[in-house]
């Protein structure tokens, strides 16, 4: 577990120099925006995500060097998404990683603004990637075609979207909850059904485990999904093994959220960084439907089949999936 | 004229078309998301930028159905921008091409989240655009970075800071508009210069005149160069012609945005479809600038520029010019 701790911190180390060269090199733009930028980037975090994009492209004979660009894009799309999420109109949070949220520094506007820029220098820095020999323009753009796909309509966002509407679920509250919202839209919303609101129209049912799933699946799954997929289609990985590594980004992506909301009820907002505001927004969490215990069994059966799903690759460096494992046992033991 | 005007529409519906067709291909989307995401993109407008990309691939020999994936994803781009614009946060606008804005129908959460997903989008139905075979992956990369240059923080993203804290300039009350939108954010921000706000580090000059072509080459006339620069790229214009067409684009962007401001002032609430927010607001225009006169001989000059930058094109099918030869005299006498 310590090789792994020493693995994560150097690379993130590596993703925080690289993501300083990114935002040093924005000709053109006011400096409020490049600041209110920067601010939010290089306010910390673990940085699991460049991190999983290293490790899945090493597992697949890469090197870190090869996959950088996609890598820092992966940081920056996770920061826009929390930008946007502290949002007054979303969230209204005051602090992220003990720091004020980037609106109360720059205010509402330039947060706005900040995340949008963000947000699409992802896939200029991205696009980078293609220049890079041993990757080149094919792989990148297959790579950027799916990650697009996973932080957009069809994944993040669609999760984010019934996370605004499920507050309140768990507390059976959920029908006077949305009420409130929908007087702040349009009448014509009000009949639609709760599906509308939650699950994609294709879901088979309607019931709180089901928007629990499908919200984690989405909010923070399909990014961690995203790392890994975009550090093995840039590596060219593909048949049996994309299908195993896909089977533990999903496995470890569903305990990074598990996790998450066990620290929402046990840690204190001095080890979060920010306010333990799920519980307190009755929120729909894997703790308020299955408690603390049958969380955390959830989340070892979880890693078990992560480890199952390495065992099972064949085109890898044996010696290079230390991180990958090290990755599924950090996020269960995880306690800040 | 004429002839030009039936172009336009007849390649605006087929975008329009080809736009459902995209939206109709998100899965795993709650309904209200895509939902919210159409409202915006069926609300109507030229389909200019489109139009644009299909005409400029077209004059270096590629057809339509060649680019279609990219026309569209530059059409996503100025919809998200137009319904982040209109959130009250930033313009707080209740109509857009006489329709209530997104906002007003699916609350403020709901809009700047479609707003988000149309932006990832934007890249995924992009990068389609390499598996059409007369285009490939290295031509639509390269073009895709290029337009997500112009769309961020070194170009439309920018152009929309400064304009957030332009306000006012024109009529000498930068200083207080600016004191009240800090009173929102920190207080870190009071002292620094009008230059952080408004300009890029690296202009030469701070003055309402700089600021305005700053604005108004960013906010609008960087999406209006990236269209006309991606039907180039994806057909692999290089060389002399690049430069041409790229000039071609900055003269039009311009007359563009000079004719938004001639008609803020002269046209009607009905005819724009949206308030006439700018003159009100005491936002930095051409006209508060250079007076209507002195705006429309502006339009005149960049138009006769446009013109003969596409004179000068060589490794480009003559007859197939005519379109953008007309949109350079469209810009200049749409009165709607």
């Amino acid at each position: 577990m310590k090789e792994f701790e020493t693995y994560l911190k150097t690379n993130a180390k590596l993703v925080e120099k690289n993501l300083s060269k990114w935002t040093g090199k924005i000709p053109n733009a006011p400096k409020i925006l490049t600041d209110a930028m920067e601010y939010s980037l290089q306010a910390g975090g673990k940085r699991v995500r460049p991190v999983l994009v290293i490790a899945t492209a090493e597992a697949f004979g890469k090197k870190a060097a090869d996959v950088m660009p996609a890598a820092c894009a992966l940081e920056m799309l996770h920061t826009y998404s929390l930008i946007h999420d502290d949002l007054p109109c979303m969230d209204n949070d005051d602090l992220r990683r003990g720091k004020p949220t980037n609106h109360k520094v720059f205010g509402e506007d330039l947060a706005l603004l900040a995340g949008d820029a963000l947000l699409t220098y992802v896939f200029e820095v991205f696009a980078q990637n293609g220049k890079i020999k041993t990757i080149g323009a094919a792989n990148t753009l297959a790579a950027l075609q799916n990650f697009a796909h996973r932080a957009g309509a069809s994944g993040m966002v669609g999760g984010q979207t019934s996370d605004v509407y499920a507050e309140g679920m768990s507390t059976q509250e959920a029908q006077s909850i949305r009420a409130e919202k929908l007087k702040k839209s349009s009448k014509k919303l009000a009949d639609k059904s709760l599906r509308y609101f939650l699950l994609p129209p294709t879901a088979k049912e309607t019931t709180p485990e089901a928007v629990l799933r499908y919200i984690h699946e989405n909010k923070t799954g399909a990014l961690i999904r995203a790392s890994v997929e975009t550090g093995a289609l840039l590596a060219g990985a593909k048949g049996a093994d994309l299908k195993h590594i896909q089977k533990y980004a999903d496995c470890i992506g569903l305990v990074f959220q598990i996790v998450d909301d066990i620290l929402d009820v046990t840690a204190t907002t001095k080890q979060l960084g920010k306010s333990n505001s799920d519980a307190q927004n009755g929120k729909l969490t894997f703790v308020s439907l299955f408690g603390l215990e049958g969380s955390r069994k959830h989340a070892q059966l979880l890693i078990a089949k992560a480890q199952k799903a390495l065992d099972s690759l064949k085109n890898v460096k044996r010696k290079n999936l230390a991180p990958l494992y090290g990755m599924a046992e950090f996020f269960k033991t995880r306690t800040y």
